[in-house]
């Protein structure tokens, strides 16, 4: 059962007004040193406790023998003892009233089963108390603008971090170290950096929603490797969507040699990775690929602008660059929109060999006169509707003379527009850079990193806004239960017809007469298939025949099938044969549950055929989701043009084909235990609705 | 027609003995004196002439009112002058004897009909006299050996070049510049540096085959916004390939409003993006998306080891920084192959708790013990059989005390492998790398960038490891010719079968009853098309009737088929009906040649249906080509598997595939001028054999 989320329990935690650290040690060296040392010289306003049993003072501060003889509970107790003494420590300074525990040791349930042991005690004291637990097995924490340090990473060694609007959390401590150290040296502000290791406790999510909750924080960075509570990080992706804080998050893990390898390190389990990546989409989280990109992503978002239409603008010195970029936004999604005509015009009047179409070219003209990029700015800003403009400048801001001439420009240009997303591609030393961003510019050397970054904000702004209240369908009154046992696919399709999937009119005939009546009433031509329990695979026996068009046809089709089931498997009980009329048209998709470990139960979508099977070109949401959100997952397979009257097959019915996944979303929920899959292959998706031809529930 | 590539003759351009400066100015902000500043203070030995008509000294240096009145002829001569001047001054100057130009004037093709006439000017005294001409149009170049600084782009004011392996063409100035920026910042030594501007003599393709002949220069990196001349351009490449130097290239516009904007800013043909990506990998030469993608493979190719296996061992302190190398590593196609057992159980009996498949992590152990560092890499390094290693370090390397003990461990690790690729995941400032790379690593920050420039050395390694010898098949003594005038169905395939392509045996019938005989021969069941030279698209009046069983069947057919062309296409001339037999079983590919407009022929192969039609799933080739290249184009579809046997689908004959692909490519050379287009839809692809089924010659 999933925990809830409590920000404010993890106060005493993030921001402590006192701190112990427990294993302080005079060496400063050692775990218990280094931290102490860091905690110190990282200016903390409280008081700093450190506990030795065998020193009066350690590093010039009054030193403890035990937690117990603090002169007040601290809040925060930092644990580097080792492992077989922590769960005792814990247990009496939670039992003292201590809220807070960053615990660094290591040796818990990523070692083995006695370590495991000493976890779910630790696990056990925090539900008793209402203590909060970092770790075992994390590399600490810190909250910037509080100078708490409580980390023994070396990487404050060589660089304090500095406040700023970011916060960053981390599962692996030795990652979250390197993501520190790339956003101090890029100069970007963490204001908080946890790592959460073991997670034994406190985890990713919890941390997204405190950050949510934390009005110094815009923008939050997650590396994960394996989501433990689905509903817990649903719950707070929830939260920063609301709160237009954008979650960025590293989930590695996609390769199977990387999956394997995560599930070697840590304890997590890694689920699949396509559907992480679905989950994330349909959550409203951005996912990075790599380190690079995500902090790009980061700091592109500290400017606080979502564009949602992904109109660029480019503007460029060079030709070549312009063509670059505009490649770029397409891949990216953006759109490289012309200007308008009358301003094209006036743009050429000033100049009549630029390009001012859009990539704008000022060409190395402006070198003569900086007006010209004031001008085509200032008329790109006003007229163009673009959410975005990306300047090529390359060096230029760092040659003497020209580099002061251009900041005059682009700030006569952009006066009054501080609210527009100003992008600049430029290679100058970090001083000019940061001179840039202080007027409100975002700075890029790469080129196609700062379109992509454009377009990280585009995917965030749309993400932000997609209204995430529409609820899933309530089950209809008549929904039934998925019976227990095996179910043979008739019963499999009435349960799901039930819970409001169509299912093709079918009738269960015991002998041969009863067969062609049926097909009389159903109508020719139709299709026989094999109804038994004991055979849910009718392909692999041969079981099914289609497209009969007679009474002859169906009374052979129906000895057949019988001898089949009899020669093939002659134990299997047979329920009869099943007659189903045969449909025609439209376009055949595979629908399909399954259990994910990370995220229960998950609809799959796919089209038939070779899209499933050559190319795994499906996708997939958590379920339940709303027809919305049905909508939005059948347009991310590439075969979706074939449901939408691509070269000039008829338009199928994506309506009745949302609504279908959507009841079966909610249906897969509201079975939770009684299923292992679901599979509906095929379901038709026909010019006016869906029919599922074939259904198996395996229990 | 193609001008041969003549390395020789660029020497007085790229290596000159001495220079002088065409509109040499003393004031050092404009275009003339800012190039003779750079010129003179970047050390050139030779002698360097300013020419100005108003003064005896420029900038110290003796000045000379004409070209005709320096001492000697110089070797190279720098155009500053405005552009109705240039002609003249290259004519009276090459006439005299200079064998170099660098024309920094604008003003030419690039603006309309006068500056094209001026251009074909430049280009008829080249011809004439010899003279090799770099520009218009252009920033110049410089060669960093020589100290030969030809540029008056502002970028060389912020850090002068420094010497290494790598030689830097760019077509366009701006970017040109910011990729040597960029370079330089990196710390990465450029040889050469040109800028090719206009391309009215001098072009990518020559300086390509220029640094292939130069024995300072490894690595060759190229932007370039589209190909003048195809022959050229392949020869240089195919040198390149021979040399085992890599070609970095760098093609912008592949989206459609980048190659609209390519086009206006360039005289250039931009051809079609999907063809030039081809077209780099038929010869070999490395494409990259982005800047940050080239400079990061053309600073891994420095180290000139180009394996070809792609076996990648990952060593890491992080296991979270493994699982996102080894997700990096199967996106680049990269095998993380586990270590052998043996070598993983000794090194488990080293530490227990270390991952020792591959990824290997060390965990944080190593603080404790750095020689785990040295023996685990040792026993990866020399029991493994990796190709590359990649060793995430993070900051380490800048940490107080622990920095030196990690590179002394990495040292032992290492001795005696010095020819091994082994590349470092590392933060640091750059001093601190530099002294890691004169040891002989690679090092990236990023992790991912890391893994993806092993990626790009291995594909590089795996083109140079083509035998591009292998010659394209010569054609039968029996090809006849594409007839002038417009082709019907079946005379096209007839030529197609006289130059080897098997096509369905088919008769052509003048009555039903001819039909009908033609059918008893061919074999139930059949194919009716209507046959009309005027009817190129039979099926728009429904032309094709498939799946006859018998004479009544036939007889019909033929009356419909005789009816319809009546009916629909009254003036049409009608030959007759052909009688093909159906083809059954076998996957439909499509296959066509098209007229490239800088590539010349080209062959494209894709299968039927969805592929071709929703999911652009082709791949080209230019013509011609041998059967090896065939056999390689046919894996790059993403369908591939289904002519390979996938989901128990018959393996087809990809072989007869092959041959077939490589001579229609030497047709389409062969008949060069006499066709627009060549369609074969459908080629049945069967499991023995393929066969044309319909094809379509546009002349």
């Amino acid at each position: 059962m999933s925990r809830a989320i409590d920000s404010d329990s993890l106060k005493p935690l993030i921001a402590p007004r006192s701190v112990a650290v427990l294993g302080a040690s005079a060496d400063p060296q050692r775990i218990g040193g280094r931290t102490l040392r860091y905690l110190r010289d990282g200016g903390f306003a409280g008081p700093i406790f450190p506990i030795n049993p065998n020193r009066s003072e350690v590093q010039g501060l009054r030193a403890y023998p035990s937690l117990g003889e603090t002169p007040t509970p601290p809040d925060c107790v930092i644990v580097a003892v080792p492992a077989p003494m922590v769960v005792e420590e814990v247990r009496a300074a939670a039992e003292r009233g201590v809220r807070g525990f960053c615990i660094f040791t290591a040796g818990f349930a990523e070692v083995g089963d006695e370590g495991r042991r000493w976890q779910d005690e630790l696990v056990a004291i925090g539900r008793r108390t209402g203590a909060r637990m970092l770790g075992p097995n994390c590399l600490g924490l810190f909250n910037t603008r509080l100078n708490f340090i409580a980390t023994f990473s070396g990487s404050i060694e060589h660089g304090r971090p500095k406040p700023g609007r970011l916060a960053v959390v981390s599962q692996s401590g030795a990652y979250g170290s390197h993501l520190f150290v790339l956003a101090r040296d890029k100069g970007l502000g963490v204001n908080y950096w946890l790592t959460t290791g073991n997670e034994c406790d406190v985890d990713v999510a919890d941390l997204i929603a405190f950050f949510v909750d934390d009005p110094s924080t815009d923008v939050i960075a997650a590396y994960s490797e394996g989501i433990r509570d689905r509903d817990r990080l649903i719950d707070a992706l929830g939260r920063a969507r609301a709160a237009r804080k954008p979650v960025i998050v590293m989930k590695v893990g996609s390769s199977a040699v990387g999956a394997s390898a995560a599930a070697s390190h840590t304890a997590s389990l890694a689920g699949s990775d396509a559907v992480y990546d679905a989950a994330f989409r349909q959550f409203g989280a951005y996912r990075a690929e790599t380190t690079e990109e995500m902090l790009d992503v980061a700091y592109a978002a500290t400017r606080r602008i979502y564009p949602t239409a992904g109109r660029l603008g480019i503007v460029t010195i060079s030709g070549g660059a312009g063509v670059l970029m505009s490649d770029a936004a397409e891949k990216h999604g953006l759109d490289v929109a012309p200007m308008p005509e009358d301003a094209q015009r006036r743009l050429k009047e000033m100049m009549p060999f630029a390009a001012t179409r859009n990539p704008v070219d000022t060409t190395g003209q402006f070198f003569n006169d900086m007006s010209i990029v004031t001008r085509y700015l200032r008329v790109m800003l006003t007229e163009g509707n673009y959410d975005a403009i990306v300047c090529f400048v390359t060096s230029i801001p760092r040659s003497p003379g020209v580099g002061e001439k251009l900041r005059a420009a682009l700030r006569d240009a952009t006066q009054g527009l501080s609210d527009r997303l100003l992008v600049l591609s430029m290679v100058a030393p970090k001083e000019i850079v940061e001179s840039y961003e202080a007027e409100g510019y975002l700075a890029f050397e790469d080129p196609t990193r700062a379109v992509a970054a454009v377009g990280a904000l585009t995917k965030i702004g749309r993400a932000m806004a997609v209204d995430a209240s529409a609820a899933p369908p309530t089950p209809p009154a008549s929904a039934l239960p998925i019976p227990t046992g095996t179910l043979g696919e008739a019963e499999a399709k009435r349960t799901l017809a039930s819970a409001g999937v169509p299912t093709v009119a079918e009738r269960l005939a015991r002998s041969a007469d009863e067969a062609i009546a049926a097909a009389a009433t159903l109508g020719y031509p139709i299709t026989l298939k094999v109804a038994s329990p004991d055979i849910p695979h009718k392909t692999e026996i041969g079981g099914v025949l289609l497209d009969l068009g007679d009474p002859d046809a169906v009374a052979r089709g129906h000895a057949t099938l019988v001898e089949r089931v009899r020669r093939q498997r002659p134990g299997a009980r047979l329920d009869g044969i099943l007659v189903a009329p045969m449909v025609a048209g439209g376009a055949e998709a595979i629908v399909g549950v399954h259990r994910d470990p990370a995220f229960g139960p998950v609809v799959m979508f796919g089209l038939g055929g070779i899209f499933v099977e050559v190319l795994k070109d499906v996708t997939f949401r958590v379920a339940p989701f709303a027809v919305d959100e049905a909508r939005r997952m059948i347009r991310e397979i590439r075969g979706f043009p074939l449901l939408d009257g691509a070269r000039g097959r008829p338009k199928l019915d994506i309506e009745a084909l949302a609504e279908c996944l959507s009841r079966l979303s909610v249906f897969a929920v509201i079975n939770a235990e009684r299923y292992r899959s679901i599979d509906i292959n095929p379901l038709i998706v026909l010019p006016k609705g869906v029919v599922a031809v074939d259904a198996l529930i395996e229990t």
